[in-house]
């Protein structure tokens, strides 16, 4: 099952490591260390293996993906050594990358975009191709009546008007290409009823959003442990010091807010309250690649007896993301080849704000995650019994 | 269901805080924070009330009970104005206190710890007592043949031989009580072949061992959270620091040992691995009934980068246990009034080192309890059917 | 030598334990700890003894001292004994609050003030009165020609503007009464030409400003020591998190950015250049009068090899500020003893923005005042000989 | 001032960090971070340049020094950059290693390290040769009798006892080659009387101990810190998590106990009492060659309110110990020249157990240390002139 992996924002830090291991894991030179879908609860014949997975991409930048790759290996990312071995592969994925989209109109972009991803398609004779978002995060858009529903959408785009946010016109294209989409991003990205709506009429799948890869993860089994122990949680206020682009976009405030939302939605959702304190996103440059997170919980136990836990997680965001866009390729993949349509909500477990599910519970998403795959797994063994 | 609740080390930190939370919900006076019977998922018709649950116990020590409430009141365990308030309920405790057993044999003080238990039966009118263990934690004892099955060991113990540790002898008494016994402490308590053949004998449940109430707690939700995403933990360190009485006992090292064995399962079990690294108790007279753990994990991502987390907690070790030892009175009254028999693996939620179940992740412990609970409750529904 | 000491904001929580403080230190019901002028090398004959203090201030707020007391008491800042036990003595403080001053014009409430402080000083016999400011933080004020001297002040006064913040008019009346002035809040206070040069004219001393209690304390030893050592300090990274009187007004966005200011300053001074980073103030109502500051310096020792070091400060800032008022108190009186007049520059060991002083490091601020005292008491010694 | 800087242990981490680190300083490609002698403070013409050092050593090991300083690099302690400029520069320094000396005795085995050393200064025309101990830490040797006075001592050597450990007899034999010592380990060194009378007869300076790299300095300003603010520090509590060869060697419970001796050592000599609680030492060897030092600090302010602070120090020793080391030389060497005998009390700011002071203030050790320099370098402008 030849899938394309399709990355917006194809030279960041995230989708350049991505790259690096999903090419470093087909030459055998890394193990799947992170990868979820290597796990024995998950693992199966209805995923596309590693050797299946063809990197492109769009990004706004030109810097060579090599070059950022070096600089990665740099800054601690990845080892000098991957990238010194797979010279000749990274140069392939390199002829895959393509500039942002030109044309006077959005609808003319999105249409240069469809026209990539169908030529990636074909020239490489995959069965299909998953949209991933990573490129930087956006601020949330301007309300816009063409947001409401496809027909609207189809002719505001052809106006002047900047219509969608970057993510959403991405998001757009991949539909009208008939490819699943993927936002490992707090952006709009699909998240819109016009496309939403046109999900459904393409009759494909997707999954979102905002990647669970830090101080968020934590939370999610955190929490469920002071609900499960019926403790009161009284106030949980957290801080991330992050460097690296995404650190320098995230201190834009808007920016920063529909992080920061996303960050705190886990606490009242599996709380069933909302306890003091926030969670707060700084920038400093020194971090580079690697982010600090530290939190203060403060809770009551038996009548009343106040204690506090504390945790700093010291994470490298490019390092943690990465094996899970490529488990999300692959999952999405098995979906759409499996005709699920519409939000994968049992994806929930790689998301800190999951598409249609209300659990944050690591524990519970996990226990999804397994029965999802056991299925596809299971329909798959099936389609494979009929090949046969 | 009136139920008796018979604490071994009556008048330590967490029974005595257990005895003070058991009587204020009883009236009223404070709501049921840290009890995991009262969330929605657990509540319900098979357990006993708070209301039903009378207190009795034994105790080396003879400080009375109400000095004990307002030491720990002192010391910022308690709210002072409940052991104010409570002054009645609590001298009526106090009558059923009763100092270590005496007698020239185990066997006899065997007998008459038996005879203290049916006394505090019949005064009562009660359904059943529950022994619970919340006494100081003991070394591991020397090897006995006595141990080896009911019979030899009723044989030894009429001999000059110290055949049981306390906390067996406790336990052997409940069982010729009668009585379903809970193991809230890492001591040997019924873990002997002899007593868990006499509880099959006795048709009677037990529970244990070794309260979860703190680093292990959080050890048990961060370790599958470490599992669940493949990511590899290299080192888990922690330290203990701990004051009050238990950690006076737990600076002797052959305590320390057992303990810090238990401690460390969880990871092994979980991760199916050992990472590197300890943990250890050390003893910090300041910190009174509080206890402050730091924990130090290092861990690989993707391509083998490496990350790392600290955690500290710091909790009031009665605060977290007494609600759990009224949790565990309830449901094993209620496992004994259903016929349930032996240990009591569905109950591996409140323990560091549960008996009969390999599992350590506390959501996995949690989906059991909730299973059995509602088995307890669907049984009782029809018992109230039938009585009605 | 019988010294006033007038409390600006006098039923707020620094206030209240300070006066609850020094009436269990007359009464030998408390011992010195955190009093600096109790050390050997600060202890001497020109300072007056915690006998000599007499207690009076103002407040908008009208609880009654003993109901604050009290209330210190129940959330763990003062023992509840002591509160207990000093019933008569603070009744007799009691008796020397003040309301607000009312007037129609700022010239008329100074001169409200200035009789409250002559009328404390002649009703006790007082050798000279301290008014020192533990209200609330203020906002800066708007600039205002009345600012530039004595004689534009002292005419704007008589008009309808708020000319001065409230701290500001406290300094000028205190001045106006002959009364040293120690400023412990971040608030303008007497930082104005205008009162700078009435101190002068009025030969009085003063002394500010903000308090160094707790992360900005911890800053002036560990600044110094990476600076001692060489080590390049690339991030400082902070958050304040505070319940409390004091955190509702810091999280007003005005009064935090002066706070903040105040709190990087110790950084650039200290180690020649501004490391990347900020300090951050956030209200979280649960931690009432204790306050948890977390910082993380990230730092690169020899051949740039990145290093990080993380603090965290749990401390109750009016048990740390108030022994220090009481210090600040007897110093500037021994100081306005001995003639000093302007800016106690050699008090800068107390206070997070120092006035007339370059250096931020503690050890060198501690050096300074050792100084100071020992000149002080040696004065003091030949007064007393003269005097004999 | 050609100046030899003979370092025992010379294939170890900190040597080689040491030898790399002054090679580039030399160089011109590495600045001088974490050298103190380079601060304004204590820059000048008493001290020795970098190009003015010549490396030699011995090591029991034999790892060719390039391999040392290449897995250094890949471990993160130096840059990959440096050991791959410095190729000529390493082979040079190769040459000047030696393995351990050979000998019937220990007479013998020290008389081969004088000529090792003789040769060195000879072949390289230098004034002088500081010998530095950077070996691993050994454990306390047993009491012998030659251990009281060097008439002693030298007839015992001739024996077949070990009389003396390891590090001793490297002092002893540098004592004889009339080169000064400085002791950068806890080991013995030249702490016995045999060999601070023999240091005296040869009116040689000597240095040491046990070098202030990362929890010590800390506490050496934190402890100062709690006395000059007279809050009474109840417990000082710290954990050290460490890698690498040092680590391994510290879990040996008799070099750990000397270890952690040392570290005490600063809070009952800077406070005044010992704080309960202790420091502990283990391996990690995920750690490599950094380590994390967590301590917990629980304190009492005014009226006895109790409070905690807590820090996390994650250091590379290596990278704070070589700048040090390079430091140390220089100014042992320029005390050397100015005649200074015996123990440099003076450079007490480099150690955690110095030599001959009663103060562990970090700011009063540099105070120290900014005079002795003062002087040497008006003496040496003073030997200038006389030499112009």
């Amino acid at each position: 099952m030849r899938t394309g992996v399709w990355l917006v924002g194809a030279r960041g830090s995230v989708a350049t490591t991505s790259i690096v291991g999903g090419l470093a894991l087909r030459a055998g030179l890394a193990g799947p260390t992170g990868c979820v879908t290597e796990l024995p609860e998950l693992r199966g014949p209805a995923l596309p293996s590693f050797a299946d997975l063809v990197f492109g991409g769009h990004d706004l930048a030109t810097t060579p993906l090599c070059k950022r790759a070096e600089a990665l290996a740099d800054s601690g990312v990845i080892p000098g050594r991957l990238v010194a071995a797979l010279p000749d592969e990274l140069a392939a994925v390199e002829q895959e990358l393509r500039p942002a989209p030109v044309g006077a109109t959005q609808a003319d972009r999105a249409a240069a975009v469809v026209s990539d991803l169908t030529a990636f398609r074909e020239r490489h004779a995959l069965d299909r191709v998953v949209v991933v978002n990573v490129s930087a995060t956006e601020p949330a858009p301007a309300p816009h009546p063409g947001h409401a529903d496809p027909e609207a959408l189809r002719a505001a785009l052809t106006g002047p008007d900047e219509v969608l946010p970057s993510s959403s016109l991405y998001a757009y294209a991949a539909l009208l290409a008939g490819c699943p989409y993927v936002d490992f991003t707090p952006s709009t990205g699909l998240r819109l009823p016009a496309l939403t709506a046109l999900a459904e009429q393409a009759r494909l799948p997707y999954a979102g959003h905002d990647g669970k890869t830090g101080e968020t993860l934590v939370k999610s089994v955190l929490a469920p442990m002071f609900a499960m122990r019926n403790l009161a949680v009284r106030s949980w206020s957290g801080v991330n010091l992050l460097g690296g682009g995404d650190g320098a976009t995230l201190a834009d405030p808007a920016a920063n807010a529909a992080k920061v939302r996303s960050k705190q939605r886990v606490l009242g959702e599996t709380l069933g309250y909302l306890p003091q304190g926030g969670s707060r996103i700084e920038y400093v440059e020194d971090l580079g690649d690697f982010k600090t997170a530290w939190d203060l919980i403060t809770f009551a136990g038996f009548l009343g007896t106040g204690m506090r836990m504390e945790f700093t997680w010291h994470g490298c965001d490019s390092a943690l993301a990465a094996p899970l866009v490529l488990d999300l390729a692959r999952l999405t993949a098995a979906a759409h080849a499996a005709g699920h349509v519409g939000p994968l909500s049992e994806l929930g477990f790689f998301f800190k704000d999951p598409l249609g599910t209300p659990t944050h519970s690591l524990a519970e998403q996990w226990a999804r995650l397994v029965d999802f795959t056991r299925e596809l797994h299971a329909g798959r063994d099936g389609a494979d019994d009929h090949a046969g």
